[in-house]
């Protein structure tokens, strides 16, 4: 039974022979799921059916509603192929995504965060040394991008693997180009002292995917589609635990509202601007606006790897 | 950090920034959702990201799981087409087309409880008299099945409109005949004292479709994806609450374990076997054996409809 508040909220007081009914729906549905062999399994599938009846339960969901999510999915299937992922999309805007990295890459001393992978590595970037043009060409203002990559006891990481990739000045990663051409992502290697340095191109903020029912649903929502401006780095080394982020800039408005929810404060960097004629720390003078970037990376230690089929118990608080 | 408990369970240990990170950025993902038009819309995806989040962070979702989950979500999509809708299988094995049913279908009296709608009712089904067949010649078993309609007051409901739909001795529709044939499926109305009668056949078990994702889903989770025997009936009268339910057979096992949950005590009949020579109630003496079942049904009265825009609240219990 429902009524009308005052300010258009539905009411809805529900009897204790409804609840019961609801409830013992819940438990036949978890007692289904109880004979999986897995205990892992079980888990996730108890833990998602108690989430997804809580939900619907909660909500009140309505038969239009389970139409339209029902339909929402559908079309989400059927704009998804090999080179376009609108789950994938989902899961961002919904900040799934973010979230699994989060849980993934756990809080290790002052290791630096991870955020999302993206849609756009491509395994067979161009070798470059250090101090060398990541852009291939490709249009932008060139920036200069340097750092020390440590460990969380203080120790440079010296050999350290970095995969570095962007997008251009018109907010186009190179896989989007309609040719061939790679541009703005390359493969360079930490020296002996821990540092990195090369040049690349000032990031700019883009749009994720906005005509299928994702964009749809941002714009129901009153949400910006648009990603905060930022270099991925994608930087691994033997006994440390392989790190995926995003160096961000502060003077981006969109940091504040990155559509998919992967700026982490510990990630944002004031990137400095300079006029034509100011010598680079190449020692290379430009003739045009140039800008510069540090970004320190600190490794976490290396984590086990999970028993896929080991269900998990959260430990109880220490005592503080 | 993690460690392994004897019995092989995975136990995790959340430290204090790790927590803090995983609640602000559900945070963050709540407050980018506080700005939808549609005080509705803003409560199913903040209730939605606070249930997707409470259950990635408490089963510690892996990123290979994550990854699992995104490619049996295209699957899902890619199986399904105008004739098969895998993702309403989906909602149906995890409970969730059940739980909106009950949700929408609240207790009133000792109203008849609603089930699934499932995918084979037809909008024309051919109009039939009461003490009419509905087999139009179909394999199975001869089932007489009589009831009387009234309202939770008692007064008995006369010109309500009764849909019947079923499969066949073979479990299959006339839907997926591959001929045009119509049969098992019919339109009658009660008469003036709300009584109705007709002939129809013994329903069977059988599987829901077990070659796509959801199959395989059971199949891990050792399920059986049969659904138990039963009979569609859609009643709907001016006044009243439209009813869609079925009957089920007490002497099916799969009453215990119907993959869609679809079974509610109240709605399970002792189907009565007759040998060949016995009167039928409607004087015809069959030279085979038939079966009888009696379901009276009792009408709720109606709903308002409620407003899509509006949010729910739900009332606190009404003192004891």
């Amino acid at each position: 039974m429902s009524q009308s508040a005052e300010d258009g909220t539905r009411v809805v007081r529900i009897g204790a022979e409804q609840r019961r009914r609801e409830e013992a729906l819940t438990q036949r549905v978890l007692d289904a799921f109880a004979g999986a062999e897995s205990p892992r399994l079980r888990q996730l599938m108890t833990a998602l059916v108690r989430h997804l009846h809580a939900f619907a339960r909660e909500v009140r969901l309505t038969e239009a509603e389970w139409d339209a999510a029902i339909r929402f999915l559908t079309d989400t299937g059927h704009i998804t192929t090999g080179k376009r992922q609108e789950f994938v999309l989902l899961s961002d805007v919904l900040g799934l995504s973010m979230q699994t990295i989060t849980i993934n890459n756990e809080a290790r001393g002052d290791a630096t965060e991870a955020t999302v992978f993206g849609p756009f590595f491509v395994e067979d970037a161009p070798l470059i040394g250090n101090g060398d043009d990541m852009s291939f060409g490709a249009k932008g203002t060139p920036l200069w991008v340097e750092g020390r990559i440590r460990d969380t006891d203080g120790n440079p990481v010296g050999g350290a693997r970095i995969d570095a990739w962007e997008c251009d000045a018109d907010g186009r990663y190179d896989v989007q180009y309609p040719d061939d051409r790679t541009a703005c992502r390359a493969r360079l290697f930490s020296d002996d002292g821990g540092n990195y340095r090369f040049w690349a191109l000032m990031p700019v903020p883009y749009p994720i995917p906005g005509d299928g029912p994702v964009g749809r649903l941002l714009q129901a929502a009153g949400r910006s589609p648009m990603r905060a401006a930022h270099l991925h780095l994608m930087v691994s080394a033997p006994g440390h635990r392989a790190l995926v982020t995003h160096v961000f800039d502060a003077n981006d408005d969109y940091v504040a509202r990155d559509s998919v929810f992967g700026v982490k404060e510990s990630l944002v960097r004031t990137f400095e601007d300079f006029p034509p004629g100011t010598p680079a720390p190449d020692g290379r003078t430009l003739d045009r606006d140039w800008s510069k970037v540090r970004f320190d990376i600190v490794l976490a230690p290396p984590d086990d790897p999970p028993d896929p089929d080991a269900a998990v118990e959260i430990a109880a608080e220490p005592p503080a």
